[in-house]
């Protein structure tokens, strides 16, 4: 056990990113959809899935950018759920659960995939498997140790229920669920950081966000929030290491939730 | 063991009301107020303090019907916070923490009992009671065993960092936290209880308000969530006993949480 760092003093609580952060979604996306249609491969398809995100979000930011009052709440996919889904009359797009991308990106790859003929369950299944989310071998170790010091949330784009869902299957110990859904903006939109510090009555710098992305950290960094960059080389899969090389600006650059124990003293 | 009630089948998500339901504001408030100022009477102060959030609360509501665009947020009572305290220029009341209710309140009953002398750090030290409050006996327990089978969740007017330290301090196991803070409307405002069924994304009926105040449950009730009634006769003290009898409507009428978790077959 090493010192712990001199933050670990100041930190009150850490902010985790989710996706890739604390769970493998490369990994559980590509066995599942490997189990439930072998011809298909899962490793692309997990991989093609999340590539649609960026853009997704990017077109419901530029509509924000366009009419800013247009962050009014738009949901859900269930047909059976409690809300309709809701359009701005002019096109604009409101409010976006990450339920609705992700089924939105499905929906435009399922071709691709041979998997055109998925009826409304299936897709409605399959688009769930972000709530089934495996955490990595560390996760809930780590949080573990890491939550007797700290107030322990998420901060993620994903919506509430999604990481609830999440955290019950994986055992994951959160204090608190934060996500994009409770700011009404996604990150790395300040009002998501800045968020996490007003929620907890706290200065941005006692709030420490913890990531395997270098452009969240540095959004949050931006904030004046302190960050920890995890090393997770096999976000994409065993065939796509990722570059885990150590960038400047991070208080922390640590292997894993157990080396960030160690080096917080937990 | 009774047979479960066959409720309990097609309920997913227990979202609990947290003061007196959960959590014993009222003794937990009077022992620490005896604690720190022995010459004044604990069991009036925090009657009187408690007394002043229904009419706190309908300043801040009637503020909104004036104008329903007031609802931005106002926060924060720290000064070295991220957020600086904001009022509508023109004296209507945007969306406020209880946490800043509880304060104003505080300021306004301190010279009643002789302590108009505490100052800034010592009034911020006792409004940070509410986060501090002691569960009522059967609640961990009760909840450990509710959460087997169900998703459980706060829906409680006390902001989100109250609730997270709260739940941190006395060991309360939720799921997720659930506030008004999420919503920006107090309960028993519909968007509060239909809010739970959105984020879960399911309908109002396969979610179960569990509360000791009867104006709470029918709020829940008109959205068409199922209900239970949860006896907390001591709330207000041993000296001022609650009628807990039955009153018609709700779907369940328990003891406690024990009998709750027995009654829905956990």
């Amino acid at each position: 056990m090493t010192t712990p760092h001199p933050l670990a003093k100041k930190i009150q609580v850490l902010a985790f990113d989710i996706f890739g952060t604390v769970v493998d979604w490369h990994g559980s996306i590509s066995r599942e959809v490997q189990a439930l249609y072998p011809d298909v491969d899962g490793d692309a398809f997990a991989r093609i899935w999340r590539e649609g995100y960026r853009p997704a979000m990017a077109r419901v930011r530029s509509g924000w950018d366009e009419d800013p009052h247009a962050r009014h709440v738009v949901s859900s996919l269930n047909p059976e759920g409690a809300t309709p889904a809701l359009r701005q009359p002019d096109g604009v797009r409101g409010w976006t659960l990450i339920d609705t991308l992700h089924r939105e990106i499905l929906d435009d790859i399922l071709p691709r995939f041979g998997l055109a003929h998925l009826d409304e369950a299936q897709r409605h299944h399959l688009n769930r498997v972000w709530h089934r989310l495996d955490a990595w071998p560390d996760s809930v170790a780590g949080l573990t140790r890491l939550k007797r010091r700290f107030t322990i949330t998420t901060l993620s784009n994903g919506n509430i229920g999604l990481l609830t869902n999440m955290a019950k299957r994986a055992g994951l110990p959160w204090d608190c669920i934060l996500s994009a859904e409770v700011f009404h903006a996604y990150k790395p939109d300040p009002a998501t950081y800045l968020g996490v510090a007003r929620v907890f009555d706290l200065q941005p710098a006692q709030v420490m966000l913890v990531a395997a992305h270098h452009d969240d950290l540095a959004g949050a960094r931006a904030c004046g929030l302190r960050t920890a960059y995890v090393e997770r080389p096999l976000e994409f899969g065993n065939a796509h290491v990722k570059d885990v090389s150590q960038q400047p600006g991070n208080d922390l650059h640590t292997a894993n939730f157990m080396a960030l124990a160690d080096a917080l003293g937990c």
